[in-house]
């Protein structure tokens, strides 16, 4: 057991709450018992699950700690000061992991069916994670980050995708990078913008969608813009100009959805 | 011109941070040029505008200042140094304002009309805000808060809001007085819950509707199922089970919207 807060192998994990380290080692920490069941479930690439006993109260946890030693995964014993050390939650559930980033170039992907979303410049990782999230509820199969922005694998990120980070797939392009994959693809790239342009209930989405945001502040750039199938707009009637991000792709995913799975009107 | 933080109007604001004074004061802080402007436009009880000149350097934000001074709204010439002591932007603006609180006891009121969302026990003050965002954008009518919740007034539901705390109604009442209340009224209330009820998409929704959900973290109590006059529930085919709060709020929200502003299709 480890009792030290200054091992080198807890300072290594405790480094992983900038973005920086996560960056040059690949790697990001996971807490909450539920988001680790998730990761097992989706058979991420688990490279060390760390416990405290003493914190390890329920028997939920006690089994997926049992159920990660079963894998073979390496696991590490740390006392309760130590776990405190680089735990993110209040009250610590007494189990953790580092898990490898699953995220790949772009470019390195010849060619995606389905329903994906890109982000461009997406600066909060709350709505990344929930957008994560909303795409996984909806049947999705992965999301794009373009340009500059946030880190996926940041830790309210991680929490706010409540394991959908385990389940889609993940990919990165710089904007340019992008705009020349775009013109090689035949799947439909639908860019969400505010303006006069279609109804998103209006459009016929194709069964292989893109659906393309922009960032919260500055919206969809022209570049972007250009490159779309079709761009499409929520409609308001009420005094806000524009909705929040994940609210809004929440609104899309769900149209995609309802148009290939409708119910019947009772 | 006050260059002293520690001046008692100064410390007055500052103290507005916290939801014990928020509370007792029945004020609240509002910052950034946006989120002001929709202030004055929504006609909200400005208490007073704090401005530092210094800081003040787009014209906008200029114009804003001299349209709230025509208002005969008071104001305050603070300092730099002053100003950036009570700022929540890295990159103040240079104006802000203090606010009455637009929060009234739903026992007060006799019926409602239109479309209100309800939520009881909500934890996120990002959610509320941005619940408030979508709510507004979708013709809404109101909120109304039910039992223990976070505070509607706290800044970053503020900020979420974008405005829309200023254009909507705002209502609060525990559990038990809401169900009371409930049973006295003919507007429709329509609890969300994950569950094997209808498929939200197949519910015709009146034009008197409250939408009630549930918190982030125990979803909505049996108490308040029961006094609903239906529950629909947002089909998930992934492997999360369930979605955000706002997210799902703003699905259901536009479902409501798509029934009674129909598109046709091209």
């Amino acid at each position: 057991m480890i009792t030290s807060a200054s091992n080198s192998q807890i300072k290594e994990i405790r480094k992983l709450s900038q973005r920086k380290f996560r960056k040059e080692s690949g790697l990001f920490y996971v807490e909450g018992l539920r988001t680790i069941t998730s990761a097992l479930e989706q058979h991420a690439a688990i490279e060390k699950v760390i416990f405290c006993i003493e914190l390890l109260e329920s028997e939920f946890g006690k089994a997926l700690l049992a159920r990660a030693q079963k894998k073979g995964i390496p696991n590490l014993e740390v006392s309760r000061s130590v776990f405190e050390s680089f735990s993110l939650k209040e009250g610590p559930q007494g189990i953790c992991a580092v898990v490898r980033q699953n995220i790949q170039d772009l470019l390195a992907n010849s060619s995606l069916s389905g329903l994906w979303v890109a982000l461009e410049g997406v600066q909060d990782p709350g709505n990344l994670g929930s957008i994560l999230r909303t795409l996984d509820a909806v049947g999705g199969n992965g999301l794009i980050l373009i340009g500059e922005s946030t880190d996926a694998f940041h830790p309210t990120s991680v929490r706010a995708s409540t394991g959908a980070i385990f389940s889609l797939q993940l990919f990165q392009a710089d904007t340019a990078a992008f705009i020349n994959w775009r013109k090689n693809q035949s799947i439909e790239l639908i860019g969400a913008v505010c303006g006069e342009v279609s109804d998103y209930r209006s459009y016929n989405y194709a069964e292989n969608t893109v659906l393309l945001m922009g960032s919260e502040q500055k919206g969809l750039p022209d570049s972007l813009q250009q490159v779309c199938s079709a761009l499409i707009t929520i409609p308001m009637i009420g005094s806000v100009d524009s909705l929040n991000l994940a609210n809004a792709t929440s609104v899309l995913l769900y149209e995609f959805y309802n148009q290939h799975n409708p119910v019947r009107k009772k």
